[in-house]
C-alpha cells in the first residue's frame, strides 16, 4: 500500500487546511482551534446544535457531514485518536444558539472521555451538552452499552440532525437519537490493514487472500481470520450474523449501507449490495432505502461494512430529510 | 491487493445490476440491453441527448452521471474494453428526442471506433448523433488529437450536459464542449496497478514505494518511473509538466480538480490540493472552483490526477449548473 503525504505528523493540519479551502462556502476554522470545522451554513433560529468529532483517517467522516441542516461542527483528533477536551467544549461555544448542543461519536473509550470533559466545561458555563456514541458494531460486544461504533454513526448522526432541524428540544433529539442507535446494526469485512501515516506501515499485519469478518474500523479483532470466499458467501456469512445479533425480522422495513472502507472499488460495492437485496428479498425483509459507498473509511484499508436499520416511520422520514453538506446531499 | 467480488467474468453484470437497484429513482436498464443504463429524471422537453460510455471499471465514471440535467444514458463495456456498437446504437433509441445526440467518451481507439459505428447505425434511422472524444491527458501525446481522456471526462461532459439543458441545438452544443474539451488538462500519478477482476492479480508490476507521473487510467506508462517522493513534491513536479503543455498563466481564472484513482484516501488527495493552492497562488493563477474526490476511478489503483481548466463565462456558468445524479449533485 502507499500513501501520497508530507511529513506523518502533519496528515491532520495539511487535510484540513486543504478541506476548509475546497469547501470554504460550507465551512470555516474556529479562529480558536484548527481542530474544530464549523459550518458556514448553519440555520439562522435557534436550534440544538449537532456537533460530531472522533479520530482522524475516516473521511469524508466527520466533516464531510458539516453543512445545511446535518452537523453545525466537527471535532476533528489525531488519527485513529479521540480529540481532546479543549476542542470539544470550544466547538459547542462556536455554535450553541442557546437550546443546547449534542455531542455524536463512535463509542471508543477515549472520545467518551474527552467529549464528556468538554461537555463540563460547557456545563460550567450554564450550556447544556448532551451526548450520544453510536453502538451499531453487532459483533464487538453482546452487551449494546459495550459496542464500538462503525459505519452505523452516519444512520445516527442524520437522525439527529433532522429532528434538530425540526426544532424539536434537546431531550427530544436526545431520545430520537438513541432510537435509531438502537436500531442500527453493523457486521464489517477487511481484507487489509489501512497504513499508518506516520510510519508509513500497515496498523496490523494481514495475508494477502485472507479476510476477516467482525473487524473493527481501527482493526479491531473480529470473528476469525480465514481465507477470503467469493463476495456472495461473504455478505451471507455477514447477514447471517447481523440477523442472529438484530430483531430485523420478515416483514420489516429497513434501510441497507453498503460501506467501502477506503480501497474496495464501488464496482465490489455494488456487488456486495446485489447480493444483500438478494437474501433479504427471501427472507421477506423490506429494503426501503439503500446507501453504496465509502462513508466512513478507515484510510486505504480493503474491506466494506453491512448496516441494516430498522425503521419506523419516524425513522424513515428523519432519515430522509433535506440537507447539504460537502458529503451528503439530498 | 484485494477484491470482493464473485466469477471475475460476471463484475459488470452484478455491478450493474446492483447499481440499478440502489439508485432506481434515478436509472433503469434499457429493455434492450443491460449495458445501456437509462435515465429515469430525464428532461421532458425535447432537447440534445447526452450518451456517455467506456469501460468499466472507472465508477463512478459513465454510470454515476446518469441523472437529471447531466447524462441521459450511460453505455458500458467490459472492464477497461469499449462497449460494442450495438449499444451504443440503443442508447440513442432510448434517449433520442428528435433533436439528436451527442456521444461523449474518453479518447481510446476502440470507444471511438464502436461509437463511430453506433452513430452510423442511428444515421441510417435518420438519427443525427455527433461524438466528442475528451483529450485531456496532456503527457499522452504532444498532439491533442492524439490525447487520451482522463479525469478531465467529467468537466467536458458536464460542460455538455449543461449546454443542452439551456435547450442549444447539437452544432452549440458540440461547439461548446470542444471549448471545455481544448481548456481542461490533466496529468496523474500511480504508485501501484488495479487488480484485474478475472485473474485477481495486477494488471501490471510495481514495486512498492515507486510511483510514476503521467501514468494512464488503465496503466499507460508515463514519463518514468522513479522513488515516491512527498506529496508537495509529486504535486510540483505534476504542476510544472501541466502548466508547461497548457496556456494557462497568471491572472488566469481556473477550476482546479484532484482526482482519486481509487485506493489514495481523500486524506492524501486533501492534502494534495493544499499544495496545488499554494502553488497557484504563488503563481497568480486565480482557483475559481475546486473539486476532490473519486471522480473517475480505475478500481483500487492508489494515485491520483490533477485537472486545471482554464475558464471564461461561459464555461463557469455551465460548470456551475445545477444537477442532480448519484455522484454529482449541485
Amino acid at each position: 500500500m502507499g500513501r501520497l503525504i508530507n511529513d506523518g505528523y502533519d496528515v491532520v493540519e495539511e487535510m484540513l487546511e486543504g478541506y476548509t479551502k475546497v469547501h470554504s462556502d460550507y465551512v470555516r476554522f474556529s479562529e480558536e482551534s484548527d481542530r474544530v470545522i464549523v459550518s458556514k451554513v448553519m440555520s439562522e433560529e435557534p436550534r440544538v446544535r449537532i456537533i460530531l468529532g472522533g479520530g482522524a483517517g475516516h473521511e469524508p467522516m466527520f466533516l464531510g457531514y458539516v453543512g445545511k441542516d446535518f452537523a453545525d461542527a466537527a471535532v476533528i483528533g489525531n488519527v485513529n485518536t479521540s480529540p481532546s477536551p479543549e476542542p470539544c467544549y470550544i466547538s459547542v461555544k462556536e455554535v450553541d444558539s442557546g437550546k443546547g448542543c449534542l455531542y455524536l461519536y463512535g463509542n471508543y473509550a477515549g472520545d467518551v472521555l474527552n467529549f464528556d470533559m468538554g461537555a463540563e466545561m460547557a456545563a460550567d458555563e450554564g450550556i447544556r451538552v448532551e451526548s450520544v456514541s453510536v453502538k451499531d458494531d453487532v459483533y464487538s460486544s453482546t452487551n449494546f452499552e459495550d459496542r464500538r461504533g462503525v459505519a452505523g454513526d452516519l444512520i445516527v448522526f442524520k437522525t439527529a440532525a433532522a429532528a434538530a432541524a425540526k426544532g424539536y428540544d434537546l431531550d427530544k433529539v436526545v431520545q430520537l437519537t438513541e432510537k435509531a442507535n438502537r436500531n442500527t446494526f453493523s457486521l464489517g469485512v477487511a481484507l487489509s490493514s489501512a497504513t499508518l501515516p506516520v510510519t508509513g506501515e500497515a496498523i496490523f499485519e494481514m495475508n494477502e487472500g485472507d479476510m476477516e469478518v467482525g473487524m473493527g474500523l481501527h482493526g479491531e479483532p473480529g470473528i476469525e481470520r480465514k481465507k477470503l470466499k467469493p463476495a456472495n458467501e461473504v455478505i451471507d456469512e455477514i447477514l447471517n450474523h447481523l440477523l442472529e445479533r438484530s430483531p430485523i425480522k420478515e416483514g420489516d422495513e429497513t434501510l441497507v449501507m453498503i460501506n467501502g472502507l477506503g480501497s474496495l472499488p464501488l464496482m465490489d460495492q455494488y456487488i456486495c449490495y446485489r447480493r444483500v437485496d438478494q437474501v433479504l428479498e427471501e427472507k421477506g425483509i423490506i429494503i426501503d432505502r439503500s446507501l453504496v459507498g465509502n462513508y466512513a473509511t478507515s484510510m486505504d484499508m480493503i474491506g466494506m461494512s453491512v448496516t441494516l436499520v430498522k425503521l419506523d416511520n419516524e425513522l424513515r422520514e428523519l432519515l430522509a430529510a433535506s440537507c447539504d453538506t460537502p458529503y451528503f446531499k439530498q
